[in-house]
């Protein structure tokens, strides 16, 4: 049966993740509804990367099979029975063997932070009024580059047993009122980012230094890492797959 | 007693307007509520410019007197009590006789379309998925620039009775995902900025010309214009007054 990606955007402030959980609105359980509705038929859709309840995506993915087929203009009716704060961005056919998940090469996650009060931004970043000092940010961010063991950054109740992650890109921006924490990865582990977000900013307010920062990585030992970071800050910004997979002129 | 102005920027969108009202959350009830805890007596705001329902602020004054001296760096115990969506910017020291409403040189809106639906615009910007001529836009805009009548861009059960007024700035601007529409003038009517918006979409839209535009205004009659346009697309951008007024450093 013919394959078909479905990128989205989402604001997770009003959804209980991503993923079908019994008695909660979540990602997934409204874009079934709206495609059962739209396809007049039950679509069965696999989810790329899930998302924590309060996450953002500014870039995620589904795929699902159907011999019924679908015009990028139609996006528009699908769009109309999707909630606001739910948008599909494109529907493009795949080979019948292409996975969103298995196939991802690599995500990347941003974490918004502010520390002015302000009335625009409290639903997407996180307010945290304290110093922060900016190259103590740009040190941490730096030693994460490369292949690691993230034990020390993943939360219990994970599935997964190997722990290693290859990070390419870790960096904080300045942009406007926020400061951005950017990383790319080959994967990410359950509540990975918020973890390294909420340590690193111990480092910039000298709680701890540089160097203790890598010494909770080195320890492997996840009851040393903040995970106290809320889920409101993160977006998942991107989900990256082989080129020839997204021809989406195909 | 000492004379104080203050700064706030504000998200509209859970109150019933800015002016204190009978059994309504509003931003000066909220205000009011924050600084009567604050200075542990009560003060009375009075407001710089009006917002209806549901509009936002970047920037808006109120003034107040008081003995009780207050420096700037008290603002975050302010901000602290006040709710996430309502930001105190600056307190600052003016003449007795300095009146935040009536001393206003001029003020600023911006009004915010976009068109292809986003997860993160629905709250404080128009989602109007039609196609806009800009040029038309720009067009319109142009004709609004001088002094003029807005009869036929005030709505009904207004107290004012002279409609005239002086337009410095009327102009589309693109920026992201957004088309904005940026006014700047003495004095703006009820309503006002959302029937130019409402009635030039009109003109982008092909659905009447810069000409019948331009007749709506000389026609003096609001039933002409169109209102329809939501609020939570406008926001008061900026309150001017004299610089003499404005030296926050006195």
């Amino acid at each position: 049966m013919p394959r078909y990606f479905l990128e989205l955007a989402y604001k997770g402030t009003n959804y209980s993740g991503f993923q079908v959980q019994q008695n909660s609105i979540t990602i997934q359980s409204e874009l079934e509804k709206a495609l059962n509705t739209f396809f007049k038929q039950p679509i069965s859709l696999t989810g790329s990367s899930r998302t924590d309840a309060g996450v953002h995506a500014l870039q995620n993915y589904f795929h699902f099979d159907t011999h019924i087929s679908i015009e990028e203009k139609q996006l528009y009716n699908i769009n109309a029975i999707l909630p606001p704060d739910i948008v599909v961005k494109a529907i493009f056919p795949v080979p019948d063997t292409a996975h969103c998940r298995f196939d991802a090469i690599s995500r990347e996650y941003k974490y918004f932070i502010y520390n002015q009060k302000s009335p625009f931004l409290n639903d997407r970043a996180w307010f945290y009024p304290y110093k922060l000092d900016k190259l103590q940010l740009d040190l941490a961010a730096k030693t994460l580059i490369g292949t690691m063991d993230f034990t020390s950054f993943s939360k219990k109740n994970t599935q997964v047993n190997n722990f290693i992650c290859i990070i390419h890109k870790s960096e904080w921006l300045l942009e406007g009122d926020c400061l951005i924490y950017n990383v790319q990865g080959n994967r990410f582990l359950r509540g990975m980012v918020r973890g390294l977000v909420g340590t690193m900013v111990r480092v910039a307010r000298g709680i701890i230094t540089v160097q203790e920062f890598e010494e909770i990585i080195h320890a492997k030992n996840a009851a040393k890492a903040d995970f106290t970071t809320p889920a409101h800050g993160l977006f998942l910004a991107a989900v990256n797959y082989p080129k020839d997979l997204l021809n989406k002129a195909s």
